[in-house]
Protein backbone atom coordinates (compact mmCIF):
# COMPACT_ATOMS: atom_id res chain seq x y z
CA UNK A 1 0.00 0.00 0.00
CA UNK A 2 1.20 3.40 -0.69
CA UNK A 3 2.39 5.89 2.14
CA UNK A 4 2.35 9.51 1.88
CA UNK A 5 4.41 11.35 4.81
CA UNK A 6 3.01 14.87 5.16
CA UNK A 7 3.35 17.90 7.44
CA UNK A 8 0.47 20.67 7.93
CA UNK A 9 1.11 23.76 5.50
CA UNK A 10 3.47 21.97 3.16
CA UNK A 11 3.27 21.13 -0.42
CA UNK A 12 2.46 17.75 0.77
CA UNK A 13 -1.19 18.54 0.41
CA UNK A 14 -0.80 18.45 -3.28
CA UNK A 15 -0.06 15.17 -3.82
CA UNK A 16 -2.28 14.17 -0.56
CA UNK A 17 -5.11 15.27 -2.98
CA UNK A 18 -3.69 13.83 -6.11
CA UNK A 19 -3.65 10.64 -4.34
CA UNK A 20 -7.53 11.18 -2.41
CA UNK A 21 -8.28 11.78 -6.53
CA UNK A 22 -6.58 8.86 -8.12
CA UNK A 23 -8.87 6.35 -5.90
CA UNK A 24 -5.38 4.91 -4.71
CA UNK A 25 -5.25 2.49 -1.57
CA UNK A 26 -3.01 4.67 0.37
CA UNK A 27 -2.43 5.87 3.91
CA UNK A 28 -1.11 9.29 4.77
CA UNK A 29 1.32 9.31 8.33
CA UNK A 30 1.77 13.25 9.76
CA UNK A 31 4.93 14.18 10.74
CA UNK A 32 5.23 16.53 13.84
CA UNK A 33 7.75 19.52 11.63
CA UNK A 34 7.48 21.71 14.53
CA UNK A 35 9.29 18.80 16.74
CA UNK A 36 11.83 18.46 13.90
CA UNK A 37 10.68 15.07 12.94
CA UNK A 38 11.43 15.67 9.52
CA UNK A 39 15.32 15.24 10.61
CA UNK A 40 14.82 12.17 12.88
CA UNK A 41 16.69 9.25 12.12
CA UNK A 42 13.49 6.95 11.33
CA UNK A 43 12.08 9.64 8.60
CA UNK A 44 16.07 10.61 7.27
CA UNK A 45 16.00 6.46 6.56
CA UNK A 46 12.61 7.39 4.25
CA UNK A 47 14.22 10.30 2.89
CA UNK A 48 17.74 12.13 3.43
CA UNK A 49 16.71 14.97 2.40
CA UNK A 50 14.85 15.67 5.65
CA UNK A 51 12.14 16.83 3.62
CA UNK A 52 8.24 15.82 3.16
CA UNK A 53 6.61 14.70 1.11
CA UNK A 54 7.44 11.62 0.33
CA UNK A 55 5.65 8.27 -1.01
CA UNK A 56 6.67 5.07 -0.05
CA UNK A 57 5.42 2.73 -2.58
CA UNK A 58 5.95 -1.19 -2.70
CA UNK A 59 9.29 -0.56 -4.74
CA UNK A 60 11.06 2.04 -2.85
CA UNK A 61 10.53 6.28 -2.08
CA UNK A 62 9.54 9.24 -4.39
CA UNK A 63 10.39 12.99 -3.58
CA UNK A 64 9.90 15.80 -4.76
CA UNK A 65 6.39 16.63 -6.03
CA UNK A 66 6.34 17.16 -9.18
CA UNK A 67 7.66 13.29 -9.37
CA UNK A 68 4.95 11.91 -7.20
CA UNK A 69 2.32 13.84 -8.83
CA UNK A 70 3.10 12.12 -12.07
CA UNK A 71 3.73 8.76 -10.39
CA UNK A 72 -0.11 9.10 -9.13
CA UNK A 73 -0.86 9.80 -12.53
CA UNK A 74 1.07 6.98 -14.60
CA UNK A 75 -0.18 4.61 -11.49
CA UNK A 76 -3.70 5.39 -11.52
CA UNK A 77 -4.50 5.86 -15.13
CA UNK A 78 -8.49 5.71 -14.38
CA UNK A 79 -8.67 9.09 -12.38
CA UNK A 80 -7.19 11.15 -15.55
CA UNK A 81 -5.03 12.89 -13.48
CA UNK A 82 -2.58 13.43 -16.73
CA UNK A 83 -5.09 12.58 -19.67
CA UNK A 84 -2.63 14.52 -21.85
CA UNK A 85 -2.25 12.46 -24.89
CA UNK A 86 1.36 13.87 -26.55
CA UNK A 87 4.31 14.62 -25.51
CA UNK A 88 3.65 18.48 -25.69
CA UNK A 89 1.05 18.55 -24.11
CA UNK A 90 2.87 16.42 -20.90
CA UNK A 91 5.43 18.90 -21.51
CA UNK A 92 3.12 21.59 -20.87
CA UNK A 93 1.92 19.92 -17.85
CA UNK A 94 5.32 19.17 -16.47
CA UNK A 95 6.43 22.72 -16.87
CA UNK A 96 3.33 24.38 -14.82
CA UNK A 97 4.55 22.11 -12.04
CA UNK A 98 7.98 22.44 -12.41
CA UNK A 99 7.37 26.25 -12.33
CA UNK A 100 5.30 25.87 -9.08
CA UNK A 101 7.98 23.90 -7.58
CA UNK A 102 11.11 26.09 -8.63
CA UNK A 103 9.44 28.96 -9.10
CA UNK A 104 6.47 29.59 -6.68
CA UNK A 105 7.44 27.76 -4.11
CA UNK A 106 11.38 28.89 -3.95
CA UNK A 107 9.81 32.28 -3.60
CA UNK A 108 7.22 31.70 -0.95
CA UNK A 109 10.15 30.01 0.75
CA UNK A 110 12.72 32.99 1.37
CA UNK A 111 9.70 34.31 4.11
CA UNK A 112 10.17 31.70 6.20
CA UNK A 113 13.35 29.55 5.69
CA UNK A 114 15.67 31.82 4.39
CA UNK A 115 18.81 30.31 6.33
CA UNK A 116 18.40 27.97 3.89
CA UNK A 117 20.31 30.18 1.90
CA UNK A 118 21.66 32.89 4.04
CA UNK A 119 23.04 32.98 7.67
CA UNK A 120 22.75 36.55 9.09
CA UNK A 121 19.12 38.00 10.31
CA UNK A 122 19.34 41.49 8.05
CA UNK A 123 19.36 38.81 5.13
CA UNK A 124 16.38 37.00 6.43
CA UNK A 125 14.85 40.44 6.67
CA UNK A 126 15.44 41.39 3.39
CA UNK A 127 14.48 38.28 2.03
CA UNK A 128 10.86 38.39 3.55
CA UNK A 129 10.38 41.89 2.37
CA UNK A 130 10.78 40.73 -1.55
CA UNK A 131 8.43 37.58 -0.87
CA UNK A 132 5.07 39.52 -2.09
CA UNK A 133 6.73 41.00 -4.80
CA UNK A 134 8.11 37.91 -6.08
CA UNK A 135 4.45 35.27 -5.34
CA UNK A 136 2.32 38.40 -7.16
CA UNK A 137 4.72 38.11 -10.68
CA UNK A 138 4.09 34.73 -10.20
CA UNK A 139 0.31 34.93 -10.04
CA UNK A 140 0.38 37.31 -12.78
CA UNK A 141 2.47 35.27 -14.92
CA UNK A 142 0.00 32.02 -14.39
CA UNK A 143 -3.06 34.42 -14.60
CA UNK A 144 -2.18 36.32 -17.80
CA UNK A 145 -0.05 33.05 -19.56
CA UNK A 146 -0.13 30.11 -17.95
CA UNK A 147 -3.56 29.08 -16.96
CA UNK A 148 -5.85 27.71 -19.75
CA UNK A 149 -8.54 27.62 -17.66
CA UNK A 150 -11.02 26.51 -16.34
CA UNK A 151 -8.62 23.96 -15.30
CA UNK A 152 -4.85 24.96 -15.19
CA UNK A 153 -4.51 22.58 -18.61
CA UNK A 154 -7.97 23.45 -19.80
CA UNK A 155 -11.36 21.41 -19.92
CA UNK A 156 -9.56 18.66 -18.57
CA UNK A 157 -8.71 18.47 -14.42
CA UNK A 158 -4.98 17.05 -13.76
CA UNK A 159 -2.10 16.94 -11.86
CA UNK A 160 -1.23 20.43 -11.95
CA UNK A 161 -4.34 21.69 -10.08
CA UNK A 162 -3.88 20.81 -6.55
CA UNK A 163 -0.39 22.01 -7.06
CA UNK A 164 -1.69 25.22 -7.80
CA UNK A 165 -4.21 25.26 -5.17
CA UNK A 166 -1.70 24.23 -2.66
CA UNK A 167 0.16 27.69 -3.23
CA UNK A 168 -3.03 30.21 -3.71
CA UNK A 169 -3.41 28.82 -0.17
CA UNK A 170 -0.23 30.50 1.01
CA UNK A 171 -0.63 33.55 -0.67
CA UNK A 172 -2.60 35.54 2.48
CA UNK A 173 0.62 34.36 4.72
CA UNK A 174 2.77 35.65 1.73
CA UNK A 175 0.39 39.14 1.74
CA UNK A 176 -0.59 38.66 -1.56
CA UNK A 177 -4.56 39.07 -2.17
CA UNK A 178 -5.42 35.98 -4.64
CA UNK A 179 -8.76 37.67 -5.41
CA UNK A 180 -6.64 40.04 -7.27
CA UNK A 181 -5.98 37.58 -9.84
CA UNK A 182 -9.68 36.64 -11.28
CA UNK A 183 -9.23 32.79 -12.43
CA UNK A 184 -6.71 31.78 -9.73
CA UNK A 185 -9.41 32.80 -6.97
CA UNK A 186 -11.80 31.22 -9.15
CA UNK A 187 -9.58 28.28 -9.68
CA UNK A 188 -9.19 28.09 -5.45
CA UNK A 189 -12.84 28.51 -5.10
CA UNK A 190 -13.25 25.25 -7.34
CA UNK A 191 -11.26 23.42 -5.59
CA UNK A 192 -12.58 23.92 -2.20
CA UNK A 193 -15.78 22.10 -3.85
CA UNK A 194 -14.08 18.73 -4.39
CA UNK A 195 -14.75 15.59 -2.48
CA UNK A 196 -11.27 14.55 -2.67
CA UNK A 197 -10.07 18.14 -1.48
CA UNK A 198 -12.74 18.65 1.40
CA UNK A 199 -11.70 15.01 2.55
CA UNK A 200 -7.80 15.99 2.61
CA UNK A 201 -8.73 19.79 4.19
CA UNK A 202 -11.05 17.79 7.03
CA UNK A 203 -7.78 15.29 8.36
CA UNK A 204 -5.32 18.40 8.23
CA UNK A 205 -8.23 20.18 10.66
CA UNK A 206 -8.15 16.80 13.22
CA UNK B 1 11.64 22.14 -36.63
CA UNK B 2 13.08 22.72 -32.89
CA UNK B 3 14.56 25.56 -31.93
CA UNK B 4 16.46 25.57 -28.98
CA UNK B 5 16.89 29.35 -27.33
CA UNK B 6 19.91 29.13 -24.99
CA UNK B 7 22.67 31.11 -23.49
CA UNK B 8 26.33 30.83 -22.45
CA UNK B 9 26.71 29.14 -19.19
CA UNK B 10 22.73 28.32 -18.56
CA UNK B 11 21.32 25.22 -17.56
CA UNK B 12 20.17 25.57 -21.48
CA UNK B 13 23.09 22.90 -21.98
CA UNK B 14 21.15 20.42 -20.79
CA UNK B 15 18.47 20.70 -23.27
CA UNK B 16 21.01 21.11 -25.70
CA UNK B 17 22.75 17.79 -25.24
CA UNK B 18 19.60 15.97 -25.08
CA UNK B 19 18.76 17.55 -28.38
CA UNK B 20 21.81 16.36 -29.76
CA UNK B 21 21.58 12.91 -28.52
CA UNK B 22 18.02 12.65 -29.60
CA UNK B 23 18.84 12.73 -32.97
CA UNK B 24 16.35 15.37 -33.41
CA UNK B 25 16.16 17.78 -36.52
CA UNK B 26 16.73 21.09 -34.32
CA UNK B 27 18.39 24.89 -34.48
CA UNK B 28 19.90 26.06 -31.74
CA UNK B 29 19.88 30.42 -31.43
CA UNK B 30 22.22 31.88 -28.71
CA UNK B 31 20.48 34.87 -26.61
CA UNK B 32 23.29 37.60 -25.86
CA UNK B 33 22.29 37.12 -21.92
CA UNK B 34 25.34 40.06 -21.31
CA UNK B 35 22.71 42.56 -23.33
CA UNK B 36 19.62 41.29 -21.65
CA UNK B 37 18.72 40.11 -25.08
CA UNK B 38 16.17 37.65 -22.76
CA UNK B 39 14.07 40.71 -21.42
CA UNK B 40 14.24 42.11 -25.42
CA UNK B 41 10.17 42.07 -26.69
CA UNK B 42 11.13 39.37 -29.10
CA UNK B 43 12.38 36.94 -26.88
CA UNK B 44 9.79 37.57 -24.01
CA UNK B 45 7.26 36.85 -26.93
CA UNK B 46 9.02 33.43 -26.66
CA UNK B 47 9.20 33.05 -23.25
CA UNK B 48 7.49 35.81 -20.83
CA UNK B 49 9.44 34.39 -18.08
CA UNK B 50 12.64 36.09 -19.49
CA UNK B 51 14.89 33.08 -19.27
CA UNK B 52 16.44 30.36 -21.20
CA UNK B 53 16.32 27.75 -22.44
CA UNK B 54 12.79 27.60 -24.21
CA UNK B 55 12.08 24.96 -27.07
CA UNK B 56 10.11 26.17 -29.80
CA UNK B 57 7.84 23.49 -31.69
CA UNK B 58 5.61 23.58 -33.93
CA UNK B 59 2.82 22.88 -31.25
CA UNK B 60 4.21 26.12 -29.37
CA UNK B 61 6.83 26.80 -26.70
CA UNK B 62 7.78 24.44 -23.99
CA UNK B 63 9.85 26.09 -20.78
CA UNK B 64 11.41 24.94 -17.53
CA UNK B 65 14.40 22.49 -17.90
CA UNK B 66 13.18 19.22 -16.36
CA UNK B 67 9.68 19.55 -19.19
CA UNK B 68 11.48 20.39 -22.23
CA UNK B 69 13.90 17.22 -21.00
CA UNK B 70 10.79 15.21 -20.78
CA UNK B 71 9.17 16.28 -24.33
CA UNK B 72 12.68 15.71 -25.72
CA UNK B 73 12.88 12.15 -24.69
CA UNK B 74 9.04 11.12 -24.94
CA UNK B 75 9.38 12.70 -28.82
CA UNK B 76 12.47 10.42 -29.85
CA UNK B 77 11.92 7.45 -28.24
CA UNK B 78 14.37 5.28 -30.71
CA UNK B 79 16.84 7.63 -28.37
CA UNK B 80 16.43 5.90 -25.46
CA UNK B 81 16.25 9.15 -23.21
CA UNK B 82 13.88 7.80 -20.92
CA UNK B 83 13.98 3.99 -21.23
CA UNK B 84 11.98 3.45 -18.33
CA UNK B 85 9.64 0.58 -18.19
CA UNK B 86 6.96 1.52 -15.28
CA UNK B 87 6.08 4.78 -13.48
CA UNK B 88 8.47 4.37 -10.51
CA UNK B 89 11.43 4.49 -12.35
CA UNK B 90 9.80 7.36 -14.47
CA UNK B 91 9.24 9.31 -11.23
CA UNK B 92 12.68 8.44 -10.07
CA UNK B 93 14.24 10.00 -13.04
CA UNK B 94 12.36 13.06 -12.96
CA UNK B 95 12.65 13.13 -8.92
CA UNK B 96 16.30 13.42 -9.95
CA UNK B 97 15.45 16.06 -12.66
CA UNK B 98 13.31 18.22 -9.86
CA UNK B 99 15.58 18.56 -7.16
CA UNK B 100 18.70 19.65 -9.64
CA UNK B 101 16.42 22.35 -11.00
CA UNK B 102 14.96 23.07 -7.43
CA UNK B 103 17.43 22.46 -4.72
CA UNK B 104 21.25 22.57 -6.65
CA UNK B 105 20.01 24.97 -9.47
CA UNK B 106 18.25 27.46 -6.79
CA UNK B 107 21.78 27.00 -4.45
CA UNK B 108 23.57 27.85 -7.10
CA UNK B 109 21.47 30.97 -8.30
CA UNK B 110 22.36 32.37 -5.04
CA UNK B 111 25.83 33.14 -5.74
CA UNK B 112 24.88 35.29 -9.15
CA UNK B 113 21.28 35.72 -8.72
CA UNK B 114 20.81 37.28 -5.09
CA UNK B 115 18.95 39.97 -6.45
CA UNK B 116 16.03 38.00 -7.51
CA UNK B 117 15.29 37.19 -3.77
CA UNK B 118 16.89 40.43 -1.95
CA UNK B 119 17.43 43.75 -2.15
CA UNK B 120 20.58 44.74 0.35
CA UNK B 121 24.43 44.20 -1.08
CA UNK B 122 24.65 42.84 2.79
CA UNK B 123 22.41 40.06 1.51
CA UNK B 124 23.88 38.89 -1.60
CA UNK B 125 27.13 38.82 -0.28
CA UNK B 126 25.58 36.52 3.14
CA UNK B 127 23.68 34.20 0.50
CA UNK B 128 27.46 34.11 -1.51
CA UNK B 129 29.26 32.83 1.46
CA UNK B 130 26.37 29.93 1.84
CA UNK B 131 26.90 28.49 -1.65
CA UNK B 132 29.46 26.47 -1.30
CA UNK B 133 28.21 24.50 1.43
CA UNK B 134 25.07 23.88 0.05
CA UNK B 135 26.37 22.83 -3.49
CA UNK B 136 28.70 20.25 -1.19
CA UNK B 137 25.74 18.99 0.37
CA UNK B 138 23.49 18.51 -2.83
CA UNK B 139 26.64 16.70 -4.52
CA UNK B 140 27.48 14.59 -1.20
CA UNK B 141 23.64 13.50 -1.80
CA UNK B 142 23.75 12.66 -5.31
CA UNK B 143 26.71 10.95 -4.45
CA UNK B 144 25.75 8.81 -1.61
CA UNK B 145 21.94 8.55 -2.22
CA UNK B 146 20.78 9.46 -5.67
CA UNK B 147 23.23 8.36 -7.97
CA UNK B 148 22.92 4.91 -9.39
CA UNK B 149 26.23 4.22 -11.37
CA UNK B 150 27.44 4.27 -14.03
CA UNK B 151 24.90 6.43 -15.18
CA UNK B 152 22.72 8.48 -12.85
CA UNK B 153 19.71 6.27 -13.47
CA UNK B 154 21.95 3.16 -13.81
CA UNK B 155 22.91 0.93 -16.79
CA UNK B 156 20.71 3.33 -18.68
CA UNK B 157 21.70 6.72 -20.29
CA UNK B 158 19.02 9.04 -19.83
CA UNK B 159 18.16 12.79 -19.47
CA UNK B 160 19.04 13.02 -15.68
CA UNK B 161 22.96 12.56 -17.47
CA UNK B 162 23.06 15.67 -18.99
CA UNK B 163 21.46 17.85 -16.32
CA UNK B 164 23.80 16.87 -13.56
CA UNK B 165 26.91 17.11 -16.15
CA UNK B 166 25.65 20.37 -16.48
CA UNK B 167 25.70 21.53 -12.70
CA UNK B 168 28.71 19.49 -12.09
CA UNK B 169 30.27 21.77 -14.73
CA UNK B 170 29.27 24.50 -12.44
CA UNK B 171 30.79 23.43 -9.43
CA UNK B 172 34.66 25.02 -9.67
CA UNK B 173 33.14 28.39 -9.78
CA UNK B 174 30.57 28.05 -6.81
CA UNK B 175 34.22 26.65 -5.00
CA UNK B 176 33.35 22.99 -4.94
CA UNK B 177 35.83 20.35 -6.06
CA UNK B 178 33.55 17.90 -7.51
CA UNK B 179 37.17 15.67 -7.19
CA UNK B 180 35.60 15.49 -3.50
CA UNK B 181 33.01 13.13 -5.20
CA UNK B 182 34.24 10.28 -7.06
CA UNK B 183 30.98 9.07 -9.10
CA UNK B 184 29.73 12.29 -9.91
CA UNK B 185 33.83 13.15 -10.62
CA UNK B 186 34.34 10.05 -13.52
CA UNK B 187 30.09 10.84 -14.82
CA UNK B 188 31.93 14.35 -15.63
CA UNK B 189 34.62 12.60 -17.35
CA UNK B 190 32.64 9.94 -19.13
CA UNK B 191 30.08 12.68 -20.04
CA UNK B 192 32.84 15.06 -21.61
CA UNK B 193 33.86 11.73 -24.03
CA UNK B 194 30.45 11.89 -25.97
CA UNK B 195 29.85 12.72 -29.41
CA UNK B 196 27.18 15.06 -28.38
CA UNK B 197 28.34 16.60 -25.74
CA UNK B 198 31.66 17.51 -27.49
CA UNK B 199 29.66 18.83 -30.40
CA UNK B 200 27.80 20.67 -28.67
CA UNK B 201 30.63 22.29 -26.30
CA UNK B 202 32.41 23.22 -29.33
CA UNK B 203 29.64 25.49 -30.56
CA UNK B 204 29.86 26.97 -27.06
CA UNK B 205 33.61 27.69 -27.49
CA UNK B 206 32.63 29.30 -31.54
Amino acid sequence: MLKLYYGLGTCALASHIALEESGADYVAERLDLKANQQNSPDYLAVNPKGRVPALATDKGVITETPAILMYIAQSFPKAKLAPFDDPFTFAQAESFNSYICSGMHIAHAHRMRGRRWASEESSFEDMRRKVPENIRAGFDLIETKMMRGPWVMGEAYSICDPYLFTIAGWAKSDSVDIADFPKVADHYRRMKERPAVQKVLAQYKA
